[in-house]
């Protein structure tokens, strides 16, 4: 039996239920009733006859429903650059083949189609919400919200002109005509997203924390991402990028901190204290040599840690999924600690904390009566799941994201079967090899 | 178009064709023909009709055609305890978790059960040859020869009694009773597999040294997996691991030493020198927080450094691809350079000169002429690797291995559109459905 996508009343009936309300538990015999978009109730099957005798039950044998996984971030729009340049240190990456090829390609048609793309991998790995860094976020939003997603699109603000804006002026009219657009959005929710402490001036930084302050906006920033940044900041503006930011009145719970890869010990009780999420990308950081996040240290200082993909483009994937599992086994290696971030309490990370750090604890995060039903099913019964002797185990250590087996947003099935209900593959097929084409004659 | 099992001259025609001769060498418009279990020839698809006008034609639209994978490392029996025990420290996880759980459960049954399992993930993994360590590999060696695929098994050697063997010289018999029944045999090779220099005496050393010479074996064993062994070897044998198999004549280009985390720069010309294989396991180091394997300054000393998925009880799957991913991005985080183990030069890890390691480099390990007929092909049309920019770079760093889509061993089709075609799938659920509910009513 399958849901059909108009269908707003119905009974999920996995083999397991792990709602991440606590961290940590799994329910099994129960169903979770959703009406229209939001889960209405979540009770033992035996009491569905009872309570809701007339609903539609959906089984879902052998596997495990869990809250939609949120990537906290990424830049979509890359994934057209996904294998274009590897195996090079971060600023020879971005200078000489990333940022030329955005300077040839960067607009509408690209970040349409390189979104969509995206939000096809996103929706086959279990993704339902995506945090994002990219120019264009109103075109991004658009397709986003096409397909059925939730998102938080970041405004781009950067100290140098773009297809996007010239300038300064440019950036925050585009970065509040967003916002306008946005606000009373169902799906899509926005941000700004100034690009690292390294191109934003403090005239920008004071301007958007301020703007960020009136519209209760998170402020999605790269940082830290290599020791480097730091000489740099000290000689640029005097101070290092965690002081300047604390001084411009940035560290507070509205900032989302990625990477964060060169961080000292005295750092951690400064950010925990100031409510600052930190956003880990371990793959993308290995594969730049960028350094190590102490993701184990920042969870034990009660930091807010979260986990992202990073874009294609650094990665070479848009798999969450995988990218926990990354991030478990590296914060286990990082500590010299294996009882580090055990699988138990991992997931939180891609789900309710990552909830909480965008500001969206209320609403998503985890399966709770009266939130959004967002849900990601994942079929346990491949051979390479068997056997079974521990859920959490299995799904930070052993699943891939090939097991998502069904997908919902707000209610909507957007997966079915590994099936994008929303989203037209062949389409997006032809449009990737367009771009294929295109980019791939412009390489030396 | 499909190749039956039985039918033994045909021409592979793939999108693209890595050969690994040489190394990072892509071939198009190609086409690779078998006859019986060997490569007959490779040319240009131009001259198939004029060459070999009756052959039977096989394509592999948007499929690479590789040579088959070979895992250099794994405990092939213990996938039945995947997830029984994480997130503990190597020795608490050996002493309390997977020892009792053996003690309980090693036997016949257990192993041909567990090996069956893992063949079938070997095999969907793209995997054709596997270099195990594990009691009863007889019984292995007899599931994994049904399955059709190849393997070289490791008898174990260990001071202590186990079903398998209760002293030294019954270790020794059980494994020359092996290499008898493996010498002529065309799939199943055999080697030493000697459970740890912490665990092994001086004389099981010097009689395996001698019988490996004599017969031209392989000596598998883990060596050097966490710091502790150094001090603890000193202690025990007044002498850290290294300089005491160099006394006993063990460090020569018949080892193949598993994990290496506690190596000293200075140790590396010695093992290049020696001609000692290095096998890196990557996620089981990290997970069991053992240390890291230096893979680059390894390779750039010189010594052949080859990937494995350890067992599935501390990995906890058998995905080699991804191992090679997690080796790779590993090698550029610890070495502080983006430039370490470019993706054009890691699968040889995974392929050619895993095969040297086995000094079975004759016959497996690339597409050449002559040699066995193992490959792999990878469905490189999912979005997940679209665009195509690069092909290494897609192989290693964004290709997953549900996107493997045939297998063959000596020619024979193994795995067909992802189907099994040699092993039970039904009976391998039941079996191992078996042994879960055996081995979870154990637990504490």
């Amino acid at each position: 039996m399958t849901v059909t996508a108009d269908s707003r009343q119905y009974a999920l009936i996995p083999d397991w239920l792990i709602t991440m309300q606590p961290v940590g538990a799994v329910l099994t015999g129960h169903a979770v009733v959703v009406s229209g978009d939001v889960i209405a109730d979540i009770l033992p099957v035996a009491q569905l006859a009872q309570r809701h005798p007339q609903v539609q039950r959906v089984a879902l044998p052998d596997q495990v429903l869990l809250p939609g996984l949120i990537n906290m971030h990424t830049h979509s729009a890359m994934t057209l650059l996904r294998g274009l340049a590897d195996d090079l240190p971060l600023m020879t990456w971005l200078h000489d083949h990333i940022w030329p090829a955005e300077q040839r390609w960067l607009g509408e048609e690209y970040v349409r189609d390189g979104v969509a793309l995206a939000c096809l991998e996103y929706l086959r790995g279990g993704i339902t919400c995506y945090n994002d860094s990219y120019f264009f976020p109103d075109v991004a939003a658009e397709v986003t919200r096409a397909a059925g997603m939730r998102a938080v699109m970041g405004a781009p603000v950067i100290n140098f002109p773009t297809p996007w804006a010239q300038d300064s002026d440019g950036y925050f009219a585009r970065a509040m005509a967003l916002q306008q657009c946005c606000q009373d959005d169902a799906l899509i929710a926005m941000s700004f997203a100034p690009h690292a402490p390294y191109s934003v001036s403090d005239a920008d930084f004071v301007r958007m924390r301020d703007l960020a302050a009136e519209h209760d906006l998170r402020i999605h920033l790269h940082l830290l991402e290599t020791s480097g940044e730091i000489a740099d900041s000290k000689a640029q503006f005097g101070l290092a990028p965690l002081p300047r930011l604390q001084q411009l009145g940035l560290l507070n719970e509205r900032l989302i901190a990625v990477h964060m890869t060169a961080l000292a010990d005295a750092d951690m009780p400064l950010l925990a204290e100031a409510g600052v999420h930190v956003v880990h990308c371990p793959e993308s950081n290995l594969k730049l040599a960028s350094g190590f996040c102490p993701l184990w240290k920042l969870q034990q200082a009660g930091v807010n840690v979260t986990v992202g993909t990073d874009g294609a483009a650094s990665n070479n994937d848009l798999d969450l999924l995988g990218e926990l599992r990354t991030a478990t086994l590296l914060a286990k290696g990082v500590s010299a600690d294996p009882e580090a971030v055990p699988a138990s309490q991992a997931l939180a990370m891609i789900t309710i904390n990552a909830a909480r750090a965008l500001n969206l604890a209320h609403r998503i995060g985890s399966i709770e009566t009266g939130k959004q039903a967002d849900f990601c099913s994942i079929d346990l019964s491949e051979p390479d799941t068997q056997p079974m002797h521990e859920i959490f185990s299995h799904l930070v250590y052993a699943t891939s994201r090939q097991q998502v087996r069904h997908v919902w947003v707000a209610g909507r099935q957007l997966l079915r079967d590994r099936e994008p209900q929303t989203l037209d593959i062949e389409r997006i097929r032809q449009s990737t090899k367009k771009w294929q084409q295109r980019i791939g004659t412009q390489q030396p």
